[in-house]
């Protein structure tokens, strides 16, 4: 025992989401030891989600051999600031939407003291990959989260990238249409690349594509506005031609964007994340082909283009728990 | 003597371009002390003009005490990669244009073996800035160089960003419009931000303005192929109201694309340094209007639009000699 307390061999990782927050305990190979969640919406404030939390997290911090086996705890959340370790006006939590929660110091007070740090989601996947997955040994890389955003998290000399206000990192939102022409995106302006590479993005490109051409395609047996991503991602399956014109749209924007990036911080690496990587080639080719096609000749065939190496259902977990080993 | 050699007070900067190699030895808050210069060009190999430099050098070596008080030396020059010292296939200079040259080896075996860096001129520019100029005590900041070309150092974390290969920032090559209709840039490329926003970028908007408006301006009293950037400066100065829409024009696209490098890196403040930015308000304002309408909310008014603090005639020795107190 005493021997395990000098080691503390496990970090706790939080994966708050909009529905669940899911714990685990995870040791330095990315081994998850225990889990539990808890519904992040079912609590009014803050507090009692802190005290539900820590109350679900005792069961499995006693499984491990107590909180002297744990070094420090880790969490990804939308809008996580690392610097102050809080969330901020996080729209998707009602205990969060108006106000800035001290997300961290709660915990650590609550968890005798160990330390706790928070960042967003995309930055804890990022650091995921450089701890336990496909960036292990990189010390320049991106990894990009394709999910209900676009996502991302970028990584130079070795350290994350939190820039001087402690939000760096949102490639989701560099511009990719210019004017009046581009899209509506969520975070209020128009033409970003998440309002045309995220799972929303490609199921409105899904519809576009749709009513202004009259290829047949399995697509067309469905309700317009209930075509999702998935279904996209199904009927190219399938070798439907309309869904891999999708994915060629989407891959080339994505490709074009990557171009951009090198020139910010020449990776050796872009580390896609997230439902739609699941498609494979068919996006991943399509994403190269662009890249190549428009980076900077000095630049041309260096960078990598991989896929996450971090198990999809608890990628997440693992990502928030990463941050534990760098405190 | 003694204690002077232990502190070393002084390190050695070489801006090397295509016309002129200017040294300069400075002190650690920037005070040139002594200043050399010979032709870059005439001289048909490395090595040769490597001795030149090293037997101009030697006298302003000796006037600030000999080469026990020079602690390093730093090199700004054209394709410079900071991971090997060398500079690499530099189109415009004719003992460099077709190889790679060990510049930093080379300068350190005929100077006792001090330490030598190499980096490109924007990249010491920004470490120029860092350690004596306008971002002295900044961790996070991106510095736009405006000349014959756009280039950019950004620094992340208080460290110059070199990327995995030692050429990351290139943010004059950022696409700034898309498809065919875009600029060709020197690049070999089409839309990239430096076709619109270097002087020759600036020359051009002027022709094209020229030729599809009709509106009156000093500038028509020019052969169109004979107008440079300083034709403009000077025109807008005058009040001349086509060239203030040539600044005009110019500002929304850097605004625009400093929105864009937000998202990667949030720095404290973006740094203006070249020609150009003598326009000052003319230039800067259209900049900043053009961010604040382009920003991601979050990233609203946080990041500051500077001027060099760097004084123009020695600013590039200033920068190079900067290099040498990181190494």
């Amino acid at each position: 025992m005493n021997e395990q307390q000098a080691m503390k061999p496990y970090v706790i990782g939080l994966d708050l989401g909009g529905t669940n927050a899911v714990f685990g305990i995870v040791d330095a190979r990315g081994e998850i030891k225990a889990t539990t969640a808890i519904k992040t919406q079912q609590y009014d404030t803050a507090e009692s989600f802190v005290q539900a939390s820590v109350d679900a997290l005792q069961a499995i911090i006693d499984q491990v051999g107590g909180i002297e086996t744990i070094k420090a705890m880790g969490i990804g959340a939308p809008n996580g600031n690392y610097y102050n370790g809080t969330i901020e006006i996080a729209p998707n939590i009602k205990w969060a939407h108006d106000c800035i929660v001290p997300l961290a110091k709660m915990f650590s007070d609550k968890l005798e003291g160990i330390p706790v740090a928070v960042t967003n989601d995309a930055n804890a996947a990022a650091i995921g990959e450089m701890v336990y997955g496909v960036a292990r040994g990189m010390k320049n890389f991106i990894v990009i989260t394709l999910g209900t955003g676009v996502g991302s998290g970028v990584v130079v000399n070795g350290q994350l990238v939190y820039g001087s206000d402690g939000f760096a990192g949102e490639l989701g939102h560099v511009t990719m249409v210019r004017g009046e022409e581009g899209r509506s995106c969520g975070c209020g302006r128009k033409g970003c690349l998440e309002a045309y590479c995220s799972a929303t993005g490609v199921a409105r490109t899904a519809r576009e594509m749709l009513s202004t051409t009259t290829k047949p395609s399995l697509l067309r047996d469905m309700k317009p506005e209930d075509i999702t991503s998935l279904d996209v991602s199904i009927a190219a399956g399938k070798g439907d031609e309309l869904a891999k014109e999708i994915y060629e749209f989407t891959g080339k924007m994505l490709g074009e964007a990557c171009a951009d990036f090198a020139t910010f911080c020449s990776p050796e690496a872009f580390i896609f994340f997230g439902g739609m990587v699941k498609a494979g080639d068919l996006i991943m080719e399509p994403i190269k082909r662009a890249y190549d096609n428009h980076v900077m000749p000095i630049f041309k065939g260096k960078a990598k283009f991989l896929v996450s190496g971090l198990d999809g259902a608890s990628a997440a977990v693992l990502g928030a728990s990463a941050i534990g080993w760098e405190i």
